[in-house]
């Protein structure tokens, strides 16, 4: 797990453009934040989809990756169900199913208060290639 | 159509923070485009599905708003179906539904090429307040 | 919650025609279940998505109308992770955000030894009509 | 594509059990139709979002498995746009991406006047067995 930690803080490019870091990884399992700034907001001044998607995906991508196989999103949906405006956004991603060829995920993303902002499912296809070389 | 146009180039800080442009507005309908840079990528080297969702999203976001009154994404669905790793892409939304208090978009992803990288469908919410002041 | 039940249990025509009997309603949540007949098959020999969807969609509607005023539903989403041929299907819909026009719920489809069959999300837009006269 | 109309028209016994007509099959596409009755309604007198997205995933998965080779279904997404009482409702399926292992559809659900009822996404696992022995 320190390795799939360490590749996916150091390699996920946007992620890191997008200021999310990562908690902690378990098998099947991830914990993000994103610590809300001005330039994540939209033109009605709260978080932008894309930013609390991205955070959403990035733990989706680690817990789907957390078996040490390459997994790729194939199909993703997301309710946004509270805006969020300052403070910190959490993403829990937590696998719901897995067999050789498939995962599905689900990720709560809440603010710092514990309050629903988004609830996302994901869906990957896994390759047989290792991610780690 | 240009004041929402100027509204959403200047107002939208995570599009401009992710690079993208807003081409063209119409009743409905929003354009806009993604150069990707090597930032845009993910761990394994293709583009993000965060930067892929939020050009996406933006587009869906301008289509939704278009009308003149503020309208909130609910909930997106995206297919992934194809990685793209370099080159510009595009997004096309389009109103497929509006009744007075919700809307529903569809926007395609494409590459340079035409090739379908991202198909996305998208719910918004329509408040009575004007969204430009 | 008798006259929710009762009232769904004897008005909805098209989830007596699948088969689906309803067990349980509380505050924003629903309990139903289907038996598993042939006529429920596609041609693979599986349960049909439309089936395990209905019953989903039952137990999404059942609760969202909890509240006692009318729901409709305007976005589901739903990701079907392993096959059913026989037995008996669950749904438990549970309410994950709620306000006055918008509410999420998620729906677990589980076969009698609680394997995870398909997972459920649905987003309704809340009337202002009362559901029972 | 007889042998394909044939199986599906012969062998989906739940789509024959909710009165669902397949009209035409060409590689990646179908065509399907469903006359409202008053069993296809739910309690609110409206055709059951359970009925529509049967007609939309039994016309996806016969454009799915048009290729020959078996495909199940692993998620779709579905926006229900307008209501529908009476009439007759026909659905469109059309592949917007394919690979060896995974094919995505969009179905539009129209009524007889031609307006949009639901737009539905899904995506596919194919597997490697034939369709028909």
């Amino acid at each position: 797990m320190d390795q799939i930690k360490k590749f996916f803080t150091e390699q996920d490019q946007f992620a890191q453009h997008s200021g999310i870091e990562l908690l902690k990884v378990d098998a099947g399992k991830a914990w993000a934040k994103l610590e809300i700034q001005p330039w994540h907001l939209n033109g009605a001044g709260t978080v932008h989809g894309g930013a609390t998607f991205t955070l959403a995906d990035f733990a989706f991508a680690v817990a789907a990756n957390s078996h040490g196989t390459l997994a790729m999103g194939i199909n993703t949906s997301t309710s946004f169900v509270n805006p969020a405006t300052s403070g910190t956004l959490f993403a829990a991603a937590e696998e719901i199913s897995l067999n050789n060829k498939l995962g599905s995920y689900q990720v709560r993303i809440t603010d710092q208060d514990g309050r629903l902002i988004a609830q996302f499912q994901g869906t990957a296809y896994r390759k047989s290639n290792a991610i780690l070389a």
